[in-house]
C-alpha cells in the first residue's frame, strides 16, 4: 500500500466514543472507498457502563458485551477495529501504551488522525487518550524510534505528518472546543445512524446526536453561505483541525 | 458572471500591504486564471512613507507615487486594484466607508476574502481596515441593507458568505497570530518577486519577504510532512481562517 | 418601588432575539411575579427579516410588523417592551442611544440585567448593543451623570450594580461564549413556547430552540449531578456570568 | 446522613493551606451548622517548613508539629481534618494516593468541594493536589470503579457531581485565577483569625491575610452595589468556579 | 533636550488615577532626577467626585477642585501637570483629542509610557485613556502626521519608540492585569504617601493603597530571591510592559 | 563564588537545541566573562539523528557523535556542558532525573536560567525538559528538599530565585510563544555561528539560524525605536519572560 493512500486512524478512549463523535467522518471515508481503522483505548467498562454494573455484571462481561457492540458499530461504519484493553476510569498513560500506538500508526499508515481533544473537565480518560495519540504520532515518525518488539524501523515503515482532528467532546463549550472545521455528513449520517443502534444501552443518545448533526449541519449552512445551495437537511460534524493545515489554494 | 466563479478579494490598509503580505496567494489565484481584486483603504501616505516626508515631498505627490507603484504590483500579480483614498495615520472607519466596502463586496462578489488581522499594537490602521471588511462582509449579505446610492440590492447582488483569512502582519507573536493555513506559494513566487520590485523605496523588504517565504515554505513542508515530497525550495505565506472551514472531507 | 424588588432588564439588539435566547429567563422571574422589562435597540428590519424584503415590503411596514410580533411575544412572556429604534444592520454605538440606556437603567431600576456576549463574528449588531448595555449600566450609577435630557439624577434615581448575565448567541463556540451558569427553565418553558409561536416568520427556528433548550437542560442535569433529582425532560437555557458572583455561601 | 447534607471537602496539599485561603467558607459552613472535612494530602514538611529546618529539627518532628497545628486550626474553624501523608516538594501523583480521595469523597459524600486552582507557578504541590482532588471526584461518582480496598461500591456510597470551587493561590494573577465568586465572610472571620493564630509559626502571614480579607471584603462591596447594604468592614474571600453553576433563578 | 534623556510621560483618565497607582514609578524617577509629566485627560468630574455631587457642588467648583487636588499630588511627586479637560463618564475617543496627545508627546520627548490597561470592565474611561495613548504614541513617530495646528513634524520632533507599561487598575483580575514588572519603589514611597495626602476626600484609599503597595512588595521580594536582600518592607507596585523588552543581557 | 556572581544555566532537552536557540545568549553571557553551564538532558539520538539512523549507525555511536559536536559547540560559546543522558524520543520525565537537576542547580548557583517553552505541539520533549527545568529550580531552593544523595543541604547551597527566559521553538505560533524580551546579540553572533558550524550534520541550518537572527534583530530595532542607535545589521534572539521582572526602574 502506497504512503498516500488515504488512512484513516481514529483513536477511541472508549468503545463508544468514536460512534457518537466520528461517525460521520468514519462513514464519509469508507463511503469514498478509503480505509478506516478504530483503535479503542478500553471497552470504558468501568465509567462508562453503570447500567450493567448496577444490574450485578461481572467486570469481563461487561467488557466481552461492550466489545461486541462496537464491533457491530464499526462494521456498520465500514472500518476495522482494534482494542488494546488499557482500562479507563482513569485511563493511564504509560510507555508502554504509547509504544503500542506507535506500532498502530507504522502498520495502518495514516493519512488522517481523529481523537479527543486535550481538554475536558468532566472525564479525564479522553485527553490521555489525546495526549498519547498524539505523542505516539510524533514518535512513530523518528527513524530512531524502535517498535515495541524492540525492532528498529526502515524508511518505509514510519509514517509522514498526517493531519490531526479533535472530534467533538460532549460540553463543547467547557472544553474550550472551538471547532475550525465543519464537515457535511449528510450522505454519510445513515450510516452513523445505523452504527448509533447498535449501542443499545445507550437509546436515549440516538436522538440526541442526531439532533447534534441537525444543529452543525445549520452551522455547515451558515458558514458556507447560501451559494453553494446546500440542501435544508444537511449534517454536520464538528472538529478541531490540531496543526495548521497545508493547502496550495485558499478556500 | 455566476457566483460561482473564483474570485478573491483583498482587503488592503495601505498601498503596499497586500504586495509583502499576500502576493502569493494572489498570484496563485491569477495564475490558475481566476479573478483577483485588490482594495486599498488608503495610499499609506503618512504613516509608510517617510522617506518621502523627508525629502520634503507634498502630500498628493506622496499619493500619487504610491498609487503608481500599487498599480504596477497589483498588475505584476495578474490583479485589479482600486483606491478608497480613506487616508491614514489614523485610518478611520466610518459608516461612509463601510458602504463603499459594501459595494464593493457586491460588486466584486468575492469567494474569498483576505484581509489584516484584527491585532496589530504597532499600526492601528491594520486592525481598522479588517473590522471595516469584515463588516461590510456581513452588510453585503443583508437584502435589506441598501447600497451606498441609497437603492436596495436584488438577491442576484447581495453576497453568500465567502471565508476570510488574514495575511500575515509584522510581528506575529506580538499580533497573536496563529497560522492555521500555510500556503504553498511556490509557484507563484516569482510573481511576488516582480510585484515586490515594483515597490523601489523598500529595497530591503524584498530580502526579507523572501527569507519569510523560505521560512513559511519551511513549516509547509514540515507540517505537510515527508510524504507529499514537497521540494527543499517550497515558499510558503501563513495565513489564519477566521471562521470554520466547510467541507466534505477531513484532509 | 424599593431597590430590591427584583427587576430584570433585558437589553435586545433586535425584536426577537430576547425570545429565543432569553425568553426562559424572562418567563421564570414573570412566574415569580417579578418584573420584566426588554428594550430592543432595533427592530431588526434590515438585517433579519429577508423574507419581507424578498417580498417587496417598504421598510415601515417591515418595522411595524416586528413590532407587533416582538410585542406579542413579551406579552407572552409576561414582560413590558420597549423599542429604540436605533436601526440594525449595523446598529451604530451613539452618545445619544448610550443616553437613552441610561434613562431606562434609572427608570426600570434592574436588579438583574441580561444582554448579549460581548463577540459574534456573524453579526456586530450583537456586540454593539452588549456595549452600550454596559455602558450605560455604570453611568447610571453615577450621581454626577445626567440624564438624557440635562438634569441631574438623584440618590434615590441612580442605579445600584446590578449583575449582567450574557445570553447564549446563535454559535456559541465562535463567539467564545463559555457559560458559567445554566439555568433549569423547565417550568417557564411553556410560556416560552408560545412566545416563539408569536414569531410566524421564523416557524422552523421554533424547534430549533425547543431542541437547544433540552441540550442545555441535559447539561443542567449532568452539572447538577444525580442528587438533585431532576426530570428528565428538564429544559436549559445557558448564560455567562459576565462579573463575579457576589455571596455568602458557596453551592 | 441524606445525600443533600450539605458536607464541604477541602483538599489541601499542605497543612496550612486551607487556613489561609479557605478558612472564612470553612467557618460559615460550621457556622451554619453544616459539616466541614479537611483533607490534607502532605504536611508541608519539606516546602513550607523552613524555619524549621534552619533550627535543625529532624522530619518526623517537623511533620508532628505541622500535624498539630493544622489540627488546632481546623478545630478553630469547627471542620473535621485527615492527613494522607503523601509527602511534599513534590507531591506526586499517583493512582494509590487518587484511590484514597476516592474512599474520602464517597465517605464524605461531599455537596461542594475546595481545593486549589490548577495553575500555580511557584509551587507545583498546589496544582497537583487539584489534579488529584479533581480526578477523584470524577472517579467517586462511578459505581464501576472499586473502593480502594477492591470492593465496589453501591448507588449508595457514590457521589453526585458537587460543584467545586478553587481557592486563592498566592500570586493569583500569575496563576490566571480569575475570581468569578466573590464570598462575605465577615461574620466568619473571627474564627478565620482565630485559626490563623493556631499558626505559630507565621506570625506575619496573620497581618497579610486579614489585610486580603479586605481588599476582597472591597471586591465584595463593589460588585455587590451599594442597594445591598454591606458594612464597610465587609470582609471575603474570592474563589474561581470550575464548573458551570446550575439554578433556578438568575441573580 | 538630548531624545535619550531621561523623560516619563504619564497618561491618566481620570485626576487622581496616577497618584493611586504609579505614584511610586513616577516619585522614583523625579528621585533621580529625571523629568515626569502627568497628563489628566479629564478632572474625573462626573464619575469619581460623588461626595461632592451629593453635596450640591456645582460642575465648574467640582472641576476645580480636582484640578487643585491633582496640582499638589503631582507636585509632591515631582511631576509637571497638564488637564486636557476632555470629560469623563464617558471619556469619548475623537480624533481631536488624539490630536492634542500627539502633540503632548513630540513636547514631552518620552522615554517612558505609563497609562491604563486595555481591559477594565468596571470603568470604560480607563480603556479609552489607554487608546487614545497607544494610538497616540504611535502617530507622533510618524514624519507624515501632522502636529495639532496643521504643521508637519521634523525629524527632530517626531518621536521613538518609548516603551509602554500598564498600572494597575483597581480589580486587577477582572481587568486581565498580569503583571510583568514588579518595581520595587521603597525609598519612592514616602513620597507617593505624600501625593496621596493630597487627596483629602478619599482618605479610605491611603490606607488601602498603602497595603497594596505592602503587598506589592511582598511579590517583589519572592520573585527577586532571597540573595538580592531586599528588607521586609520593601514596597511596590505592579505593572504590564505592553511591548517586548530590548535589552543587551538577560537579567 | 559569591551567590551574586552572574551563572547562567541552559537547560536543553537535546545536544543540539542550545546552539540554535540561545547560542546568543550564551555567548554574549561569556564575553562578558560570565560563567555559563549548559546542561543537556538527552543527546537526542532517537528523534534528531536521523541521517544517521538511515546511516546505519547504532545507538551508542549515534550517542558519541551527538556528545561531540554538543561539546564542541559549547567550547566555541566559552559554556561548560554537562549530559544526564536521560534517553530521548521521549524524553520521560521522573523523580530521579529531577533530583539530579536538583543537584545541578545547587552546585551551579544560576541567577539566570534558560530552557525551553512549556508548549510544543510538534516535540515533547521540550515541554517535558522544561517542566523539570522548573520543578528542580523551585525544589532546590528548599532547605527541606534533599540533594540526590540523601544529605540535606545548606543555607548556603540552596538557590535563591533566579529569573527564567524561555528560548525560541521551531515554530513560534504553534507553540504559543509571545516574546517579551528581544535580546541584542550583534556582538556576540560570531560565537554562534562558530558554534552552529560545530553541527555539521545540520548545515542547512546555519542559514536557516542566522536569517532568523536577522529576523529578530529587525524586531530588536523595531522596538527600541530609532533613538537608540541600533545598525541596520543588528541581530537578535527571543525570548519568553516566565516570571515577572523585579526591577526599580522601568525601561
Amino acid at each position: 500500500m502506497s504512503e498516500t493512500t488515504p488512512s484513516l486512524l481514529v483513536v477511541s478512549a472508549h468503545a463508544g466514543d468514536f460512534v457518537w463523535r466520528a461517525g460521520g467522518a468514519i462513514a464519509a471515508a469508507t463511503l469514498r472507498g478509503e480505509r478506516a481503522t478504530v483503535v479503542c483505548l478500553s471497552y470504558g467498562e468501568r465509567g462508562e457502563s453503570a447500567s450493567q454494573w448496577l444490574a450485578g455484571k461481572p467486570l469481563d462481561e461487561i467488557k466481552q458485551i461492550r466489545r461486541a457492540e462496537a464491533t457491530a458499530a464499526a462494521a456498520a461504519l465500514g472500518a476495522d477495529i482494534e482494542f488494546l484493553d488499557l482500562g479507563d476510569y482513569p485511563l493511564r498513560e504509560s510507555p508502554e501504551a504509547v509504544a503500542q500506538l506507535v506500532d498502530v500508526y507504522r502498520r495502518v499508515q495514516p493519512t488522517v488522525v481523529l481523537t479527543h481533544p486535550l481538554l475536558d473537565p468532566y472525564n479525564g480518560d479522553h485527553p490521555a487518550a489525546a495526549r498519547m495519540a498524539l505523542e505516539a504520532r510524533i514518535l512513530a515518525q523518528a527513524i530512531g524510534v524502535a517498535n515495541a518488539d524492540g525492532s528498529m524501523p526502515t524508511a518505509e515503515t514510519i509514517i509522514g505528518a498526517p493531519p490531526v482532528f479533535f472530534f467533538e467532546p460532549h460540553q463543547s463549550e467547557q472544553s474550550d472546543f472551538k471547532p475550525n472545521v465543519l464537515l457535511d455528513i449528510t450522505a454519510a449520517f445513515p450510516r452513523k445512524r445505523a452504527a448509533m443502534e447498535c449501542l443499545p444501552a445507550q437509546t436515549h443518545m440516538w436522538e440526541y446526536y442526531a439532533q447534534l448533526a441537525v444543529r452543525r449541519g445549520v452551522q455547515v449552512r451558515r458558514n458556507a453561505g447560501p451559494n453553494l445551495g446546500l440542501p435544508h437537511d444537511t449534517m454536520g460534524e464538528a472538529y478541531v483541525r490540531y496543526l495548521p493545515q497545508v493547502t496550495d489554494v485558499l478556500a
